[in-house]
């Protein structure tokens, strides 16, 4: 008998209808002789709807209040689908986040798992129940509080879990069946992935893929829980993460996939003195607003006039609070001005074998040159490289690249979609 | 300083603006130097739109996770009362049922307060803060399961934290400034009462005033909290519960009001055999369903026939069922006949001064029977008379006792509607 712990997305719950399908195929996971854990999101746009609620009390609502507030949509949820399991013949059990064990840091909206205690998740195992933990939310060790973990928090939820109860397998169940070489919008014959190691999906994920958060990735790659990503309206295979890309020998070791992001944008802090500590002080500003800054590069200065550029990329989201923030150190820092620029877009090659082919970096850039595509910031890790270019140029390069590596399968592939947290 | 428990009910908070209105009263009762928690009931339909949900999954929701779904929607309305409150520059920090330690038995959908435990609630006021309880529902003390207190939950919920907190006074906020000597609908000269003993409102809540329920009142007596029924749509004074008529002066027992309540329908079973236990094994039948019985009529039985009539009331909810369980043991009991009769009404004069003047029942028949009213059933207790009539004679009934009485005001009064739970 395994232990299967299994998460579904907001959008697979959205309706009646949808929940009891949901029902069923935790229904079968058991009666094929499993033990279930279960972790939902919130029904479709009950987030959405709950926080606009909120705003109309309060244009600023406090977050501890907010954590109280959206934990509602995920206790829904998991009574409902713990209701559509009874109607079909099995015990099911709902259990809070709190209830679950799941104790957090203090931070509201975006709190940290410190432990999972799951002692009353497999009392009600062993009774022969399945087990519904509400997803994105847990206890505060220190407070007592109710806490939510931010964005993708309910993967998060479900893979702490699978690692507390060293589950066999984490299921992620969304609207896609699985990983894929790249978007099948753009790139017509992206192929399936079955199987990628947690290095090269904590890549893709970073660089654009939305199928899983990186939090839970990274929490699952730490604990060595086994991912399986499947669609919630198919059967088909889905796909695995696990293993490390060290344990790849160099032939299995490829190139996995292109990643594309739109929601970065472009900073240039132009005419920077060029003086010791002056883009330290730049990037402190952005950080001390809690802004995170993703692709840098700095200009060799212009030997006459002892001047040079900084430029970086933010998420679109914070532009207009990073440019805010830089125009107040201007006359302190002394540079000339700040552009800002959204028209941007990121595209990024992620595969264990650039480690054992250094000429990836080079047929890379040939590729995108000969394409027409120009470089603005290009960006690497051991097993990425990541460019910034023209937002209009973008699904260019992602066909460009999605070719001359020679990604693509024999079949079109069936449409891709982003999911919920 | 006074420690003042506030309650509000779903109507007062079924939209943004409804909820501000109710924060602009919980910050002013807060500056005018009290410590203030607060208990709300579900926003509006929240409950109802829960249950439909449930029922589109499982036609019988299981009551556990039936109980944490709904506790969901009391959630909901705390977090964003607390919202609303800290936008008035207040501090408020909202508590489930269980983190305020409302502590529970572990019948699901109808769970008794055992006890309550408010550290966190004093903690929080100790801060300064405006705490909010999440009304109707409790933690079992077994089970450690999310339980909901059944119908009036919220008006229970107050009361116990107000009792548990020794409050100087337990606020009910509802549609309608307080109780009233019979429904201003139907008698045009109600009064207002300013002032009524526990006993008295127990019996006008048993026997069809809805502006309180019978399980908060109960509460509210067995641990002499003073409530204040007031309305959430103005400042009238309202009207205070406490004291026992035993209290009372001889001058000041009164009659207090008269009640109606149109969910009773009369069960007939026709022809019994008059020998022993016939009845028991009838009532028996009925109380097995978990249906309760409220009048009862035996007739002397015919000396001919050997056999009677027995009489009864129940809620009309239960009607279809209580003739089925009937109908299950016909033969065996050898009765002729069930009739069911929905077209009754129950119309009763309470008031403390009953117990000193004891031609009270007769001027109450003779004033019934003046203007044309037959009784079916006549039932009493120390502090008041009920009897049951035919609907259509119902309003008539209720006029006729309230001149008869002497309980109308000089003024007409304003309109008077029933409260949520």
């Amino acid at each position: 008998m395994a232990l299967v712990v299994q998460k579904y997305g907001g959008s697979s719950l959205e309706s009646a209808d949808r929940i009891k399908r949901v029902a069923e195929r935790i229904v079968e996971t058991r009666r094929a002789g499993n033990d279930v854990v279960v972790v939902c999101s919130a029904m479709g746009d009950t987030t959405d709807e709950l926080l606009d609620m909120a705003r109309q009390v309060n244009p600023e609502p406090p977050e501890r209040e907010l954590d109280m507030l959206l934990t509602a949509g995920e206790r829904i949820s998991n009574a409902l689908v713990a209701m559509a399991i009874e109607s079909l013949g099995e015990q099911a059990r709902s259990l809070s986040g709190s209830q679950a064990g799941v104790i957090t840091t203090s931070a509201h909206q975006n709190a940290r798992i410190m432990d999972v205690t799951p002692d009353r998740v497999r009392e009600a195992l062993d009774e022969g129940q399945v087990v519904m933990v509400a997803g994105f939310q847990g206890v505060s060790q220190e407070s007592k509080d109710i806490t939510t973990l931010g964005r993708g928090g309910s993967d998060t939820t479900a893979v702490a879990v699978a690692a507390a109860m060293g589950a066999d397998v984490c299921e992620i169940y969304t609207d896609v069946d699985g990983v894929y070489t790249a978007d099948p919008r753009i790139a017509k014959d992206a192929k399936h992935l079955d199987r990628v190691t947690y290095e090269e999906m904590l890549e893709l994920a970073a660089t654009g893929a939305k199928v899983l958060h990186l939090r839970a990735v990274e929490y699952a790659r730490r604990y060595a829980v086994p991912l399986h990503v499947r669609s919630s309206y198919s059967s088909k295979p889905g796909t695995i993460v696990s293993g490390s890309v060290e344990d790849l020998s160099v032939e299995q070791a490829m190139i996995t996939g292109v990643a594309h992001d739109r929601s970065e944008a472009k900073v240039t802090v132009r005419g920077v003195p060029d003086s010791r500590g002056v883009a330290g002080r730049i990037f402190r500003a952005v950080a001390d607003a809690e802004i995170d800054i993703d692709m840098v590069l700095q200009n060799v200065s212009g030997v006459a006039s002892g001047r040079t550029d900084v430029t970086f990329t933010v998420a679109k989201s914070n532009g207009a609070e990073a440019v805010a923030e830089l125009e107040k150190i201007k006359d302190e820092v002394g540079f000339q001005e700040v552009v800002y620029d959204d028209d941007v877009g990121k595209v990024s090659l992620v595969g264990a074998g650039m480690r054992s082919h250094p000429g990836v970096t080079a047929a890379f850039c040939e590729a995108l040159s000969d394409s027409g595509v120009n470089i603005e910031i290009i960006n690497t890790s051991e097993i990425r490289i990541s460019v910034l270019v023209r937002e209009s140029q973008l699904e260019d390069a992602v066909s460009t690249l999605h070719s001359a590596f020679e990604l693509g399968g024999e079949e079109d592939a069936v449409v891709y979609a982003g999911s919920g947290r």
